[in-house]
């Protein structure tokens, strides 16, 4: 009983094309044929494609295609009838090229159409010579008329049923990749993982990302995964240009599943990018009603893209673009906190005796060396902070002390050296900062234990305070000050390297050596003996090392 | 055809018992019966409904249970077999206490098993007394069965169908609901938001968002709409007190359709409540695998959870957590920046003269002030910043001249006048704090325009800077300076008061007057006459006038 194979098939949740092969073997055996077609009916086109194919003419006929009304079959299926053919040679509606083209000799045929629930032709079930003899009769019509009587509503029905589950499980990997995207502040991350789920979620090739610049002007591939990735991402286009463009300046997406016959389609970024989009679909990005960007996913792996395919992707760019604000949100309070620090650091080293800019300047030179030692986002970004407020301690620097151009004495020298210990104790009521209080305290620590506060020694100094010693050392010798000009770049180097192991960590001497080597100190790249490991362990007292040290941070 | 009804209305979406109800009409006119019954066997306890009835005792009978067993139809649904009964009266398996009681005269039954693919019985189609003489015979048995034979898979496949439809439009609220929930940084909203999202996403009547506590010392009903939310938002539980307590312990959901005869149940909550809990589905809520709280939907709307609330639940907890996070992260970094302001602020003021704590004070007077003057949240944020910042431009004036005890000269007047332009200077380089800046300038303008440095009049003073200047001024006077006792609350509450108009917004003042007299300026409620409105227009060079201000804010 073919409704039997149906239903059961569709309790197990099989593909249709799977039930469709287990009903035509079970037609071809149950009337002993030779072989048996399962056709399709295209709706849009009327076509015929050759779905399911049992018998000797299987590998060479699956998947080919009978325009609309050719052959027996395409007879069958516009006119809704079934029919009978007793020997298809002499049927004027035979198609006989096929038949000799797959070296297949027809005798008979049963054809039958198989109908939706609203009536509507979706298939044709054909049925070719009968091995008993005299072959078909008007009874066996009647029969395979009444076996596939419903067939073609179940079959309707577990399409139904099928889009329902495939459209299930692409909601559910929406909700996790709705998820993932939300999952981070990062502005960066939000964009690949927008990518990811767009190019996974319609099973295509490629994916990108493109956002109206600041100020609407331009359009940019943010971001572009697959192959030609890193080419894609430089590529700007004009509002309006492109689908994508098109898709942003109208607010509305597109299924385009032949660009090249499409007016709005440019050649430029396949050009550029050295692609080849065949077919795409394209989303717009809106935000409290605004669109800001295009979702766009390019090349289906299997077949075309669909209304489906479109709805996923819009669903998605509604998950982007909260995520986008929320990352959007996160990063520029986050870049107030920073500028409001720099700006407060900046303003206070302007009490000092410096010219200026000193804390940007050791921010930037520690940056450097953090990530030549391989430190993570976080730690750079705990090291950004304390270096930015490593001097904040200098608020409780009197301006006579701070400002006085000669030697100070004794008694503002003591006070001089209570400023790493002041930082720390300032921020003790933001909790959050707990993690650079440390730094900044031991910033004028020396890895041979001579520094201050606490004489710490070596690793046990904290490593951001290690490289702040050397970018602040740095620095204050190379700035002018009122009263005297700063040391040539090569001088300072110098000093740095002989004080590596006994003022500074050899390792942090070395990464800051090839931060100066590759031209991110000075603006140009320097060529530079390497430093010796181990290297530089006279004692600090030397005359260079206690002169360079004089001039560069606090004068004794 | 009774393929074709199911097929039809499975494609147009129809719910099942109305599938089914068309379906026993057309039986009942195909055999020319008086009745039919269509029931349908629970899975579990094999127990049969009357799930659709047609005839003259359908009323009675429609949504009644038979045991498992019981009657003609449970006999077939146990023993899977087809059954043609051509006298139940004289059937023992008849149960004619049921007939007697609906009054329905019974004569023949045909009876036949609905299988699912699988093959076990989902339900019995019955039909009774077949008007034509001699009734029911051997061909109608098999002709429903025929009818029938793949009739349960069709029906399993519609419920399949519908159950994938429905989890389909339920993937569909929840991703809007997810977007929803994770379209705010602030954490209140998120939990508000989840809270509604439950109860809408599986039809309860009230919801709650369970949190542990910092210390996972205590669960915290952190939200709690429905009717009696404001009274649960109050109670807390200990670590596995209740469902809710187990599920956060056990960090596994459950599904209770009977709250009372559960024994994890605490009755607590609803004495608390003066609730009424039925039946509820409680999942956890779990942040980088450790659960952090839980998700409950109290009271189902019509009739019981199942597992695909719970399901639902858990995605929803999924979203929440990520939603959390966020917002988590977000109020931790504006934590830091906003303490990160203050304690820089704190630091600034030690150099001055004052006894610290005066940033603090002037933005907490400042918060009531605007509060009181209906500011919105964003405004009181910006109100905050600019409190906290109002003076930093003093460390562009030299120690000298903010610690001098006595009167300033010109020369450090003038210096210690550039301080509110000095301030906005230094966040010029922080874009988003431009809102605050110019409440920075203009914290020591008057309304009658002898203020600095512009010389502004009323309302052309931004609002912020004529709050900060009446709780600057209040803050000034009554504080202890080393050379100087503050002057007492009341003395100083008269002299702004007596500015109101000329150096002060008469508005801001009333609100200041206000906030004094709840006690939130010196911690206990005071006595005051109200401010006359546009009163205190006396001339602001009065004695007391000029006295109050050089004792409080810049001495000349």
């Amino acid at each position: 009983d073919l409704h039997g194979v149906l239903a059961t098939a569709s309790a197990r949740g099989e593909k249709l094309p799977v039930v469709l092969r287990r009903l035509l073997r079970r037609a071809v055996r149950v009337f002993a044929t030779d072989a048996g077609t399962f056709f399709m009916v295209d709706p849009e086109s009327g076509d015929l494609s050759f779905a399911v194919v049992e018998g000797p003419a299987r590998g060479k006929l699956e998947g080919r295609t009978l325009p609309a009304g050719e052959g027996i079959a395409g007879w069958v299926a516009r006119h809704g009838r079934a029919q009978l053919v007793r020997d298809a040679r002499r049927d004027p509606r035979w198609k006989s090229t096929l038949a000799r083209e797959v070296g297949f000799a027809t005798r008979d045929i049963l054809a039958v159409p198989i109908r939706a629930g609203r009536g509507q032709v979706l298939g044709v079930l054909e049925l070719l010579n009968k091995r008993t003899h005299p072959g078909f009769d008007e009874k066996d019509l009647r029969q395979l008329q009444a076996l596939t009587a419903s067939l073609g509503a179940m079959v309707e029905n577990l399409r139904l049923w099928q889009q329902a589950r495939r459209s299930n499980a692409r909601l559910q990997l929406l909700n996790q990749v709705g998820q993932l995207i939300n999952s981070t502040l990062d502005a960066a991350e939000v964009r690949r993982r927008t990518i990811e789920a767009a190019k996974q979620l319609v099973d295509a090739e490629a994916g990108s990302l493109i956002l109206l610049g600041p100020r609407r002007e331009r359009l940019y591939f943010e971001v572009a995964l697959g192959k030609r990735a890193e080419r894609l991402k430089s590529i700007s286009l004009k509002p309006g240009e492109g689908l994508a463009g098109w898709v942003v300046s109208h607010g509305r997406s597109v299924v385009v599943n032949d660009v090249r016959a499409d007016p709005r389609w440019s050649r430029r970024v396949d050009r550029r990018s050295g692609a080849t989009t065949r077919n795409l679909v394209c989303v717009p990005v809106r935000n409290r009603g605004r669109t800001v960007g295009a979702i766009q996913a390019l090349n289906k792996r299997q077949g075309h893209f669909d209304s489906d395919d479109r709805r996923a992707l819009e669903l998605l760019a509604g998950q982007v673009a909260v995520a986008m604000e929320n990352a959007g949100l996160y990063d520029r309070l986050q870049q107030t906190f920073l500028e409001s620090c720099q700006a407060l650091a900046s303003a206070i080293e302007l009490r000092d005796a410096y010219t200026g800019g000193h804390s940007r300047r050791v921010t930037r030179y520690s940056l450097q060396v953090g990530r030549l030692l391989g430190m993570d986002e976080q730690q750079l970004e705990n090291l950004r902070i304390t270096a930015i407020l490593h001097d904040i301690g200098k608020l409780g620097v009197d301006d006579r002390v701070l400002r006085k151009p000669g030697k100070l004495d004794a008694e503002e020298f003591a006070q001089m050296m209570r400023h790493p210990q002041l930082g720390e104790s300032m921020l003790a009521a933001v909790e959050q900062l707990a993690a650079i209080r440390p730094g900044i305290r031991a910033h004028h620590e020396r890895v041979d234990g001579r520094g201050y506060p606490d004489g710490l020694r070596g690793q046990r100094i904290p490593l951001a305070a290690r490289i702040i010693a050397v970018a602040d050392t740095y620095d204050a010798m190379t700035s002018d000050r009122p009263y005297r000009r700063g040391l040539p770049a090569r001088v300072a180097i110098n000093e740095i390297r002989r004080c590596a192991g006994s003022q500074f960590d050899g390792g942090v001497v070395r990464a800051f050596l090839d931060a100066y080597r590759a031209g991110e100190v000075t603006g140009r790249r320097e060529r530079l003996p390497p430093l010796r490991r181990g290297g530089g362990r006279a004692p600090a007292g030397g005359s260079l090392g206690a002169g360079g040290r004089s001039r560069g941070r606090h004068r004794r």
